[in-house]
């Protein structure tokens, strides 16, 4: 398995892009607001949404749709999530509509996700005008990939975009996806919006399997917030053109496939956490020796999630104490009295705790240590062999600052 | 029942003192760390405490200690929590014995606490210096009561301190209390530290009861950063001294005791909200037309502890859809479609959400609204005639300011 560019245009047979249609303010950063991603043929597809009570009316229909297990393009407006907002039913249905007659296909082809403020009518006139541009400006080059993930992005800096290439069977699959994240993020199952494209011929029963599987360890092992949004949206997309004898069992070609999946949501999900909004660091929190995987992964979730670790860490402060309450508050039960504690980053490793109490440590190294982008806290307990990472990221001012007028 | 001064001194019999012994930094604008709290005859007592697997050796000191359902006197300290610290139980022993020594009483009539950073061990020299003149200083008057709860402020701003007198079976009874709060606070049938003194004649077993009772509206009402403490305590000391028949049952003099001590209980837990750190705004979440006042409760402490809808108050921002999302995580079933919000304070109210959707409302009137330091989040749901009110503080750049360094 080896990474190359291309995003959600990489597997063959896709199709992407991202235009301005009228959505954001023209002076928006990232001026781009309607995304589209298209498949020549139509696809396997699987999805996973938020479990908010709260649904916004896209990945309400979106719900229904993805019950065929099939699906050819995906269309996603940013700036307005269409979630509580007059209307929703009725306009997520019209933008499915419009995208199935720009593209030529039936609305129970399309996927269409909103993302943005909540409670506002979705200018969806502006989005009828937009879709047949946004099809008119579709290409396979990593050009169509970039487009369609900076459409999607609200307050992120960075655009998320990764592919890999692998050989299944003898022939060369490609699997990748783009997201966007930054707020709200608290996924539980599902994440905010994640589009996941691949040429492997592989039916929707297993692609739904690999989909769960793989957002296990990825998508719900980041918090950056707390706040589990309305709009949470991961889907994927197998078109087959790879050619493969198309995967319908849990074989050596699933496993193939779900291990390089895996890889892509990973990478997507750390990326999303690393880019949360205001983020300064990216906090790894590596849990090892729990009872279960399950135990590990509350608990570095409960780490992750704590407002105290994460202002800990944007001071580059080795509060280790933090971290502890965050483990012990998680709801699980375990020994204090045998867990260990370390900071690590490239700028080396300072061992924090041992056997729940504080060790003495250079706190240079650790002022050195925490100043890092990347930031690990890594945790040793002594309940049995189970291991869990999960990836959140430090408070900050700027986090107060975005989230403090958002709407305006 | 009426407000008066006095704070833990307010009670017959009971004298409180707070004195500098040297845990603090001498320049610390809260100089005093240690306080003592003294009642001349021995008291009925119960306390709750945090439910954090991880716990301070004082917290577990204290469990074993009020077995009894006797207590005569709190020590407590701030700067240092005594919490996965070296010598820890030692220390906290040491403290209760030479609390008892300078008070001529037994180490199991001592309730100890300590607050402040996790992992560092407690200078219990400081402590068995500075308790003998923390006894000298011990005074019936309010000033004992203000230098007491002084003495157990870390990173709060203002003193936590309540008393209200009232008639119990002809006699006037006195219920006083004091707290600190500030951060990681997010009770679990405790709170950081509460220390509540009453001249009530009520035995070891109602005491409970309605501690539990307060509690559970009161305290475990409150977040200011979702991280339950490793030192969350709550006690109370009966004394008996107002003369009043003893409350043994559920009598109608126990009915007013209750409703006098919860008053109290609420007093000190809004304070403490309304004091998180940093914060700028005291929310009030009121959810009517609950099902049960568990989900009214479960929804609002979901609403409270939401950065997103935090940072909007910051921002005097109002965003209702972030309430709407909390409410759907709150892991609560109940119909979005019937969900009425309104923000409200001494400006007025303005509706902004019916019916699950937004309301035009006016923007300007909104901002002036949410610019009152208290400021209400008015929610009604139609499952049924249950209600909860919650508090919590808004999300500020100075909460991640005082976080990001604590430690030094």
């Amino acid at each position: 398995m080896k990474y190359i560019e291309g995003g959600v245009c990489a597997a063959a047979g896709f199709k992407a892009s991202g235009i301005f249609c009228g959505i954001k303010a023209n002076s928006s950063p990232n001026k781009f607001d309607l995304a589209l991603i298209y498949s020549e043929v139509p696809c396997a597809a699987a999805g996973i949404f938020t479990k908010n009570r709260v649904k916004a009316a896209p990945v309400l229909l979106d719900i229904e749709t993805l019950k065929s297990g099939k699906a050819q393009a995906i269309a996603a407006n940013s700036k307005n999530a269409n979630a509580c907002a007059p209307e929703g039913m009725e306009n997520a249905k019209r933008m499915a509509a419009a995208a199935a007659s720009a593209l030529g296909l039936k609305a129970s082809d399309i996927i269409v996700s909103s993302t943005g403020v909540i409670g506002q009518r979705l200018n969806i006139e502006a989005i009828e005008k937009g879709l047949p541009q946004a099809a008119a400006a579709l290409s396979a080059s990593p050009a169509g990939s970039d487009a369609a993930a900076n459409a999607i992005m609200t307050t992120d800096t960075v655009k998320k975009e990764f592919a890999v290439e692998l050989t299944i069977g003898g022939k060369t699959v490609h699997i990748g996806g783009i997201a966007k994240g930054s707020g709200m993020i608290h996924p539980n199952m599902g994440t905010m919006l994640s589009y996941i494209t691949t040429d492997c011929a592989i039916n929707a029963e297993m692609l739904k399997k690999a989909l769960l599987s793989a957002n296990s360890v990825s998508f719900n092992r980041i918090s950056v917030d707390g706040d589990t949004s309305t709009n949470d949206s991961c889907v994927v997309l197998a078109n087959g053109l790879a050619g493969n004898a198309e995967i319908s069992s849990e074989n050596a070609d699933y496993a193939l496939f779900l291990e390089a999946f895996t890889a892509i949501c990973k990478d997507l999900a750390r990326s999303m956490a690393a880019d949360g909004e205001g983020a300064k660091h990216l906090i790894t929190c590596d849990v090892k020796g729990a009872k279960s995987v399950e135990q590990a992964e509350i608990i570095g979730k409960s780490v992750i999630g704590s407002s105290l670790t994460k202002a800990a860490i944007f001071g580059c402060d080795a509060n280790w104490g933090r971290v502890l309450a965050a483990m012990g508050y998680s709801g699980e039960d375990f020994a204090p009295e045998k867990v260990n504690v370390a900071f690590a980053s490239a700028a080396g490793k300072v061992d924090v705790c041992k056997n729940g109490m504080g060790l003495d440590f250079d706190e240079e190294l650790a002022k050195k240590i925490l100043t890092e982008k990347e930031v690990i806290i890594d945790i040793t307990m002594a309940e049995g062999d189970a291991q869990a990472v999960c990836w959140g990221c430090d408070l900050t001012y700027d986090y107060v600052k975005i989230n403090g007028d958002y709407r305006t």
